[in-house]
């Protein structure tokens, strides 16, 4: 009878393993879903606390939901070990941390009472959400954005050292010209304020107030308006680039029914219990963690 | 007689149906000019009534020229309707449905004093615009804008989504660090500065205060400077494809019957003095021997 | 002896022509250094008497100045109608136009007062600056961006007027939904907000106040952050297409020293007496004016 | 003995010049890496000295801290000089003055007590990590970017001329509608106003607040939007086509070779198991057979 007991704890095991993690039975699409709710709620838990007038009158509510979906999660989180086959490679994973970082520190605020860093706590499971759309069609177009950046990442670097570099010179040019006493008062703020030109923010919390300031201002402006199209420039370039390689690549078949190396159907992209990615195509294991598919 | 009647009805309606919906006759153009006036006279009676200065001085005359006008509009609303052979579709279709709009809640606001709305509601006329456009190059080149970026239309979307979670997630982390009585009050007021921020708006009503929160801050802006890249770059990629592809569908002829650098037309001269060609197309005088052509 | 007086005069005229409107001699040249000298000190006269500070100290000296530079430039511009074979031509024609309105009103604020339009007029003078800069390198590089552009002209017109029709809705809207006692005073300053906030340029003098307003705020920059990528892809994708063409059609010597098309040394691309563009690389006389070049 | 010492401070000389200029030994690392850190101690240095708060506790500290990296900047300046065979080359070297520029000041503030223009010279520092950096990767991708930003350079140039002779009418032309008292108070400040805008900076300091002002503002920043398209497009298609050039200029083999998708080194393994080829190249595990490896 153990052993039918056993067997049974097994099948429901399976059972939880395809609802929980997997995405192709009903069943899976709507934890999935339920998931994405609560996911939701709880970070519009977390923005209605931060509103002083709405946390006057609702405060015990929010605490209560917040607390049930707390429980709900950790749930979740103790059901994820013990139906995942590979529960140790689940707990370091990517998402595994998120999942364990978006509940803890709910139970560890009872003996620490500072709360002002639980809000951004729970608002880090909108990352959870990530998993879930793992789905849609939305991270196949999200990889090839990642791909065609990925080749212009070593310039965009390049180019944002070498713009950090020009803000700490020309902000301690500007500490220099400008009087200290209004808004130029220390280095570390003229170069916050040169960085908020550069970009074209422009806050105007701080401002040069003398005219050869505005002068130095004005070129730095026009400098910033060369600067901001060497990136869109970079990223453009290569972007078009890896999309005529992706053309070139395709084989021409006479009909046009040959599913090309991208025919990303029927594939999943990450791992489901690790998040490696990207996972071969064919693969039927994950070939970091070993598990199934 | 009553036969004599309704054909005569039947040829009047044809007549207006031709006026009203055709842009072939000189009559239809003027019809649409017409009607282009009193929406762009409407639209601007309404940004009048809401300056209070001009409001309190010709107040009647607003409200007069606004019946006039709304009458007119109706008028020709019902006139669509009688004059069309299918004016069922006429009502539900988007252009039906948007000239009622811009009608009736004028009349409703006899019973309904709230004319708050009634401004938006009338600016929304300036969409009928698009209408009467349509019979211009305009339409075209927006077509073509269109065609252009409906590829690039989810990658867009993943983008924005993509940009939000930073956002949320950027502003919960801002409203930690900052002190919440001047800028920072809740959380959805830094999510609006993250925004704000990202998309290197920078009204400056929000601004970080701390060393610490402008030093995060800074780091955001260069972010949003190398986020800022990435849609300029999707859409000029796949505006650029658009266009080769447009080309490549153009059918090559063997020999290229090179067209000239002046061909615009086909309105080419020789001179008369010199034999020069070809003539610039707009030339009055020979740019070789100066004879007047 | 008249005869000689009068063949004298004629070859005085022919040398001042080859002074002032041409390039080629050491005087043409070192004529068009002291004209530009004297805009940009004219310029700086201007911007000088603007200052309260500056004025108030030298008022005599910059009036004395401007005086001189004035009766120079009505010299030159009689000079200039005495020595041409066309005068008419030249009076109405774009720089003609430019020179007269350069000196005109100077000579006008002897009897009307009003001085404040004065300074506008002389800044205008840095218009003539461009026929000059004719002759270097700099006006060839500005055609090719201009003929690059052309194309996209209508696609950027559309644009501009989607962005306008956008503005104004979205303005009312705002109206609609923000309090009217301080920023949203009335439709046109909404609009205006609309048009600070889409274009990224956000000074933050109207900035919305209420949770409603902000998110549409929100809404409004990241719809921004999408519509400022399309008249960079449109500039973009035109400018490479111009350019790729340009290579294309440049014939394929074995060895590389045919001079193309676009060769534009000892051309002059403007004519020197109506400013007609472009003219035919060989022209000897403008195809419009009939001047000689 | 004296030429056998002499041998031994040539040896010496020899090992110094390895290691100061040299970066393949371990010691010349190693000495790149501790300038590294003198260079970045001592611009922090600067920085903490401008702020007041941390000055006023820790100033003898910042004075000797920075004394002690002076005199080791001293004296490699001197050794460096020593070591090198051609010292004076590099005296006179880029590199040479931004070092001499880097210590004489420090001595010369001993004379002179302006102190004001100290910090500005030690954050110049700064520029001397670019010859450490000289060493990785980096240094390429600048160089990539510079020879594709060359050929845009002249482009660049003339659009910035155009932009400045735009901003200083633009400017004049605001001066002339706007009251005198408030904002617009002289030209100059109404060509900052004008590059704050056309620029998208926005800061918010000057801004218009007559009716007409406002609407001359919007075409303005309207007109902005359009401009700021042209410097990317210049970038972003002259950037395309020097790397179009330098894949054309790749020799084509007639067989492709075809790179695998994984082919990123010459690691790849078959599956001891299976023998499923490739194998990802961080592959612990067979995506096939789930074999570890």
């Amino acid at each position: 009878m153990k052993k039918a007991l056993k067997e049974k704890y097994e099948l429901l095991k399976e059972k939880a393993f395809t609802i929980i993690y997997g995405r192709d039975t009903v069943a899976g699409k709507l934890f999935d879903l339920i998931l994405l709710g609560f996911i939701l709620v709880s970070v519009f838990l977390a923005i209605f606390e931060s509103i002083k007038t709405v946390d006057k009158h609702i405060h015990t509510l929010l605490v209560v939901l917040e607390w049930m979906i707390t429980i709900f999660f950790t749930i979740e989180y103790i059901l994820r070990i013990i139906c995942t086959p590979k529960w140790k490679r689940y707990i370091f994973s990517f998402y595994g941390i998120i999942d364990l970082i978006s509940i803890l520190p709910v139970y560890l605020s009872f003996f620490v009472v500072e709360s002002k860093f639980l809000s951004i706590i729970r608002i880090l499971r909108l990352l959870r959400i990530f998993r879930i759309l793992d789905l849609v069609q939305f991270t196949q177009q999200a990889n090839q954005l990642r791909k065609a950046l990925k080749n212009s990442q070593t310039k965009i670097l390049v180019f944002i050292y070498f713009v950090l570099v020009l803000c700490v010179i020309l902000g301690a040019f500007m500490y220099m010209i400008e009087p200290h006493d209004k808004a130029f008062t220390s280095i570390p703020r003229s170069i916050y304020w040169c960085i908020v030109t550069l970009t074209t923010v422009g806050y105007g919390d701080v401002v040069p107030t003398t005219t050869f300031g505005q002068i130095m201002a004005s070129i730095i402006m026009i400098l910033g308006y060369g600067i901001i199209a060497v990136p869109t420039g970079i990223v453009t370039s290569e972007y078009s680039r890896f999309y005529r390689k992706k053309e070139e690549q395709k084989p021409h078949y006479p009909h046009r029914t040959a599913p090309t190396k991208y025919s990303h159907s029927h594939t999943h992209g990450y791992c489901r219990h690790c998040g490696t990615y990207p996972l071969p195509n064919d693969a039927l294991y994950c070939h970091k963690c070993g598990a199934k598919q």
